[in-house]
């Protein structure tokens, strides 16, 4: 693709997730070379809020229709942030004006929103219009690194892995109902927050799909106080899965919201026949590494600080042992899909891969809804889940 | 009881348990007030074998024959670190025989024998003898203390809690057969060895018996040369569990002896509407708490490195700061089945509690052999269960 | 100071601080509320070099002569990110026209310098200009609520302090020459490098100047090849130094670039009568905490995972457990900044601050050159000091 | 040397260091092939606790008079616990009577003894008698690990050093005063007690001994509540040092007992050319390995769990990840000392290292009454010293 202007950006969404974007757009051209853009406009419902979100983060105009915005010749990339359920709609009406697409994870709410979303993206993507799910944590150096590893073969053939993603914003028993523990809204709980990150993280991993779960969820806190008295809440607190690959390997998954002092833990590690690997995403820039080819004498997981100019996306930032933050990984993802839509080349994860972690997360909830007994990811179907 | 003469101590075993049992024998006077007792004999099938070992481990006499050494009137307290193929046969008799018994963990290798046990400890505590199962972890006085600050209130309601026990010796797949690794010498493999470990610690943190399972079990290693050519491996290397609680607590299990650089790690999590705790067996010496009563600016983990004489068992030893490892355990143990046996009060963990564990073993075979099906404790049935 | 119009910037210097600059500059009024602002030049001696880092950076012009910028009537603000013989005379100038100024740290490179830059700034400070010294690790979060901490009494009186600061990019015997290894371009090594960072903090957590010193500094590898054949390194490696305050507190510095290792080590430590701290910027959001009021049962050191809306300057940022970066600090230091321009009030650290620190350096050198003899700050000179 | 009959052995001394070598006496031919030894008499000097103490800690016999004891022909080795100021007066009466002797460490009291000490065992050593100072910290299998691969070569040239002891049992400044702070029972503060066990580590470690110190004392509390109104607090709280070493290593050395919150905090780094390590005797078990000639995108410091059977001293104990303890050591000491006795060669560390030890810690002192001007070891002089 011949860029003959800068490529035109479309935010839409100007709440966490929105900001955590427009940051990443603000920083990623002073890191790396990345094909000029410019951040056109930011889209919300509320007029006076995403006016003041323009200015403050860094838009050169707001709107309150993004279908108008879709229609605009001077924009090239829609960056969706808005809540799941909106994501299939936006993000089918932008690829179909031929746009790249970025969007916030999970994919969808449904499985059947994620199906029509992967079949869009399957289609432009002949036209050469480049779509991601904003799986972040995958350009994490540290996980990147992971990988990396991983595909050098480090830790040989992979059998155990586990993964957590501890949180605890729920703990307190009174604190009041909101969208966020609706099932209409929400569409889940911890499942569609905590584990979409986690089972993506092991796919990426791992190279390879989850083929059967067996699960177990469950809700500690069943009702709290809303605006008109006590009401249930019906999405999960937490969730339990054994997780199994077509390789062999096999995993246990496990997210909550009520692990009290649990602030934003996802750990993740990985068992392999020539090593292991462990991180834990409140030590950002650290991945541990043991090398199990080495004498038994000194072996040992070696924390590796993940600062180095070595080091996947590192180099771009500052001299060795300066560490980074949360938010460099979404200014990673940005850099990543501006490469793939200037070298016309597929950018990762694809909408595919996060109809893949939608599936499984279907999975679990069939599995749950009987009484934990394994399923299959292959008999998931679109029409029986949620 | 008024104890009229020492007690007299006779060991069954000589092999790594009996090792370590000896040492506590050894160790338990010279650091708490207990009755006082004699190291009488030890016995063994292998004569040679055994008597090196007497001499060794400081036993007076050696034995090869267990049922002559119920006969003598000069054994008080039978300590049975057999195989646990013979636990049951040997401690039913040694109760019968009006012996005081300590059972190296698990009580047994099936459902059906421990609850033999349980039913002849329940008629021999009537007549003031003791009977123990050696699930030494609870002396650990992390755990101890883990467990005082429990029964205080200092965590809350406990919502969530995890528990792995990860090991890696069967991590090389060249690694030949053994016992251990067949279903009929063994029983099973890391289920009985770790999980039940496991499974006494959760119980015993929380005051509460587990009430229903959904497991899967594995074998990573499938096969393993053999004395007579490729053998096939029929026990786990690795279970996985969800765990209930009648008080509506939840969480997992996870055991392993393919975790490749994991030595001995036994991790524990509680998370409770109050605070939390996290405990690692390899960092012995260290709790870790969090009082979310606190206000958040100052709230986080604390290492309570837990080696001052206000800590169970510590005052005992040596001053502040200075480590104990792993064996001290034992030494608890035996210190508290001694107290017992002179106060006439009865001892912890009961075969009625070891029976308990074997149970939630039976019940995770039961659920993995139905595809990950919830499974109630309650449903478990000796004549159906190996 | 009634702001009629956006304040106007000049950076002055493009390399690795003056990308840290830039950052922060870019950052800031995305994440908190700062009086409006514009980025209008940076300045630099190579025209290509300059250009290019404008574009990258984010400013609208760039320039080659630091004296033009400031005699611009649209320059409030001038950033100093040149090496440090050039901070004296950009900055009195810059005083001198009016402009407030930030300036990296050290403050300098000779006590002399220093001095007249703490007066031009004292005189300056009486019409309005505000000056600061860019100490940034006083922002870092968990320093700043370690200083919180100490400043309401949770550790008591501070008797002992331990503050190091490790780096490894020397460690390899055949890196080659550098300026910065010449005493007559870098002024020292490791001391104005690192020392002053560390002498900063602990005047910032202490709140009380060091008031006596002993060192000694050494050069562990004492030549290394340069353009012209092996060269003599005139500049220290590594420095240690015993610190005294006026309240009684004592301590040890020790900083070095042959750590091997240790890639960005500062570490602080502080023990006082009440409790104890501990912070290690490779785990920047991290602070250890003690209080020494508890219990001994539950006492230990907490982990403190900065970033909660409760801890300084985290709530501009992302919701709990998301983490941040060594960069922050630096938008922290330009908040704090521009909120004084805009209130009419003093910023900190001030130029006398850093003069303070390089009078401890000045110090440092002098008991280094007398073999170690304890040496009073009061009796520091800048006449006779480097 | 041709064992007729098994060694006998007398303890002096009951207390603390009393309690944890007779442990180490009973727990050594259990673990280790040495020697046969009997446990013969312990002597204090009351004989009511030193009766009870006989019994407790598995002593046949018990005694209150050393000199009768030396005199007993069934008598071969001598271990002594006493205070220090009773060391070289014992251990050169045992060593004339042609008694092995162990002595606790630090050697003596003042220079002047211990050079009195290292003469006699000189002496001694040429008719075979064994004489061995009890720096136990040597035989922490970490440490013997650490000393093994520095002698491998695998840190390379070692540069910089440091080490710490910090210990907070001093921190109430309201705590009484006792005989172990005031110099004329104690001899020192923190700098016999705690200083002395960190320099005998670092000359361990390095192979070679400390050159030259400038040093500096404090104590922080001077005053305590004694039995008769407040008293002065004439030992030290507190020590730095700065340590040079003939190779060209230098290091730091700090000590402390008012370190709040530190309980038992022997910590070691050491950084070479080729690699580093670190360890922390609050994590005994454990040794912190970077091997510095990886590839950096690898290379971190690796935690070796050290209880492995390729591990120092290890094989005798426990299987993998089965933790020791801190008295462990001590058992490891006993080992070494026996089979030097049965194998007719020298022990270590030898009363001349001992010596060397308190060297170091005299000029520390000289150091610091001369406000921290360095000090050549060879220069310091018995008859100046304390």
């Amino acid at each position: 693709m011949t860029l003959q202007r800068p490529l035109g950006v479309a935010l839409i969404g100007y709440a966490f997730m929105g900001r955590a974007h427009s940051n990443a757009w603000r920083q990623v051209s002073a890191a790396f070379d990345v094909p000029a853009f410019e951040r056109r406009v930011i889209v919300g419902r509320d007029p006076e809020l995403v006016a003041e979100a323009a200015g403050r983060l860094g838009w050169a105009e707001w709107a309150t229709d993004w279908r108008t915005v879709l229609e605009r010749d001077d924009i090239d990339i829609v960056d969706i942030c808005t809540p799941g359920n909106l994501h299939a709609e936006i993000a089918i009406a932008a690829l179909a004006a031929g746009k790249h697409v970025l969007v916030e994870k999970p994919l969808a709410n449904t499985l059947a929103e994620a199906e029509e979303m992967a079949d869009a993206a399957a289609v432009a993507e002949r036209d050469g219009i480049r779509s991601m799910v904003g799986f972040n944590y995958r350009r994490v150096p540290a996980l990147a690194l992971a990988r990396r590893l991983v595909a050098e073969g480090r830790v040989g053939d992979i059998r155990q892995v586990r993964v957590s993603y501890l949180q605890d914003w729920l703990t307190d028993a009174d604190a009041p109902m909101s969208w966020r523990l609706r099932r209409e809204t929400a569409g889940s709980g911890a499942l569609g927050d905590l584990a979409s990150h986690a089972v993506d993280q092991l796919q990426f991993l791992l190279g390879e799909p989850v083929t059967r779960v067996s699960a177990t969820t469950n809700t500690f806190v069943p009702t709290r106080p809303g605006p008109h008295g006590i009401e249930a809440v019906t999405v999960d607190d937490a969730v339990w899965a054994t997780l199994s690959f077509g390789s062999g390997a096999m995993g246990s998954l496990e997210v909550s919201r009520v692990a009290t002092g649990q602030k934003n833990a996802l750990s993740v590690e990985l068992y392999g026949s020539a090593g292991a690997l462990r991180f834990d995403l409140e030590q950002i820039n650290e991945l541990w590494f043991l090398d199990a080819t080495e004498p038994i004498e000194t072996q040992g997981f070696r924390r590796i600080l993940v600062t180095e100019p070595e080091h996947p996306y590192v180099d771009a930032w500052w001299p060795q042992g300066h560490v980074l933050g949360w938010e460099h990984s979404f200014v990673h993802e940005l850099r990543d899909l501006l490469v793939g839509i200037a070298d016309g080349t597929p950018v990762r994860p694809s909408f595919a891969e996060g109809l893949s972690v939608q599936r499984v997360l279907a999975a679990i909830v069939a599995s749950a809804d009987d009484a934990g007994r394994t399923v299959d990811i292959a008999s998931i179907n679109s029409e029986e889940s949620p």
